[in-house]
């Protein structure tokens, strides 16, 4: 019998897009049995969507995929994932990712607990070069962004831009 | 109870080295409870290693390791990877490796067989710049490969040169 | 008898350089008819140069180009092209460029519009290292811009950084 | 009136694939009147096909395309572009491709005919990391190539890998 | 006899990191006699530490190499360059760096001053991946940053965020 | 007084280009007192000079050098470095060359020889996309190439490509 074992998937998500999304989390239930969708408060100054925000719209999202729950997190990455008790961050690697930085992460995060693996995970093809920041550039024009986003993200965008 | 996972890991290993070996192996059996270590001719025209011989010297290498197996294989790696009941492919993610190569195969290979993931890990840090290339040149010109490769491939390397 | 061919050059040109300017337009010119140089507000908080100021120095600086023409745009990209009639976006490929956001927004336009086309170009070796931000920079420390930027440009800077 | 614009599209084309194909010589044809396809012999030692089933391969799946003509040439590109009385060579600008070198090809004919720009356009998304290579490393293992390469070229490939 | 020559080695060093520091250093005063750290204001809003204290820690942490001074500088990097006397403007070259922005600001540096050369010199390498970022990053969140940076900006680190 | 110090320049050199030569040679001797340029067999089957030539070449091209000597190695490159007294490789970062390859190399000539610091300096940026190979593509075509490497060599490429 294998053991249960859960993965750490930690970013932003303001907001969650098609590439994180329905995609990555499918791809990663292949391979771990649980995911935990972890939300950091931001890099950035000024976030378009508040961290409850981001958190309802993934819960949206991703609310028919079991395994999957959804938290924000405000520690170091390395002991919120000890705490889940999982075996490895999940990331996704996109071509307009920053490669050169998510190496650095995992590297640092492997000299900070050397029990916890990254693991790199790609989105489908038609979302690899998809951003949350792309996204928000469109919708901030009145573009559209169906097809990049769930449902209720488009919702969410045009709700936030209409006052602008 | 959580299925039983298998990663198939492949690559020509010629010859297996410390980056590949002990440490990617180790990593992916924290998240994988098999990995089939799958030993592909080559795509260069003369490898040093006979497949039987790299074979062999892997076998030598991991025969610590609970829930690892080597094996030839010469088909189109999905097809392979499928009769093996695999879940995912896995690679290492080195920063001297082709990146774009890399994601292309990924992408490829998911073209082929939409059910195989394929799953990238990272060496240590150590090894990250580490490649069989590299470690044949050095032993070519005499140098030492001590702590680059496993003892019993350092051997190997020795014995090829000798006679040259 | 061909059809007159238009296409949009977009950037922020805070302030225009000799890598955009006089090189990129004259190839440019050699493939379309008619360039529209399309001036954005800007991506960042605080541009150097106010739109209309970027505007009047690179219609000073483009005055001999036949075919070339200069406005501002804050709509989205492929709408201002359609109204322009332009049947493709002209992008210059640098060395310093982001490479993968530019494919990210050259998919993303083509994603929202799939009949507009986006071209990349190089401008000449000299330049290909050169960058608004580098030329600022220099300016601010006082520094000569010299052969960098159109003559008017280099006044302005003066002007800019004579008060702080 | 504007004047009729011809672009050189140079490869070794071992075989044309669909990221080639239908689509880049589609995008080409909105921007240039007309398109010369320019078959190299091949940089490696043995293509797989000779440039005569090259060529055959290429008429075969652009013939629906008025404007587009094949050609092979073995001369100085530079040369053979200012014969063929063309304003710029065309480039498809994929994820897998070199880009550095791109640039310095593109920088070197510019360096041998100042008067001829190299142009980089973006095939479809899906034919992104599309290469001739790994499409003939599927064919060589069995695998299949439809939706990768034309129904010709598709055929072409069984052929010669059944006799292998 | 061979003349005395100068390194000059800039940055912002906010703070220095034990990839800058023991390491580089002692890098660099094999291949020169004397090395001048030059410490910038910061091209970014708010530094974590004042200009006073990154020259403060770094002082402390160099205190023992024969040929090393620090100070600050705020003018064009080849004007203090040459007011020192030096040959050659020094850069680190880690794997985290942007390689093309180091390019840019060395070919701009020649630019403006043909007679001062830049050399770039490769830190450890389990440093290679290490940045003042990074360490700020997890030191933000209280995670350990031993071995990363010298003890007294270990203590700087603590103090700093203590308050936070 | 400081002490002599000497820089080893390994290389292929087929053949030596101005992107070598006249230029990095000059900036090397700003920082070095001697350079020695290193000319190893070759790693591929077919140099197209035999190392003789290759060294004559240079011999030509840099005999107005005082410091500069050139010899054949074929022995580890640390190995010879030591025998040479020298305190550093020097090797050229051009924008075309294998950055990552680079650092490998760099790295593991630190493992094998911590005592040999590996220092890389940028060529003219004339010649920042100039290699070897693409010289020998354009005279084997009949091109020119002057400007792109000494006249010696000019005249040994168009010798070498007139009986083919």
């Amino acid at each position: 019998m294998a053991k249960t074992k859960t993965a750490i998937y930690p970013g932003t998500f303001d907001p969650i897009t098609n590439g994180h999304n329905i995609d990555l989390i499918t791809r990663t239930l292949k391979i771990f049995d649980r995911i935990v969708i972890a939300v950091a408060p931001s890099r950035k100054k000024h976030p378009l969507f508040t961290i409850e925000e981001r958190i309802s719209l993934i819960k949206n999202s991703v609310s028919d995929f079991n395994g999957a729950s959804t938290e924000p997190f405000s520690s170091l990455l390395v002991d919120y994932a000890r705490k889940r008790e999982s075996v490895a961050i999940v990331r996704g690697l996109r071509a307009v990712s920053d490669f050169d930085y998510e190496l650095q992460m995992a590297l640092i995060n492997r000299h900070l607990d050397a029990d916890i693996e990254t693991v790199f995970m790609m989105p489908s093809q038609e979302y690899i070069f998809l951003s949350s920041t792309v996204v928000k550039e469109i919708a901030s024009f009145g573009g559209s962004v169906r097809g990049l986003v769930p449902a209720v993200v488009e919702e969410a965008l045009k709700e936030k831009f209409k006052n602008r």
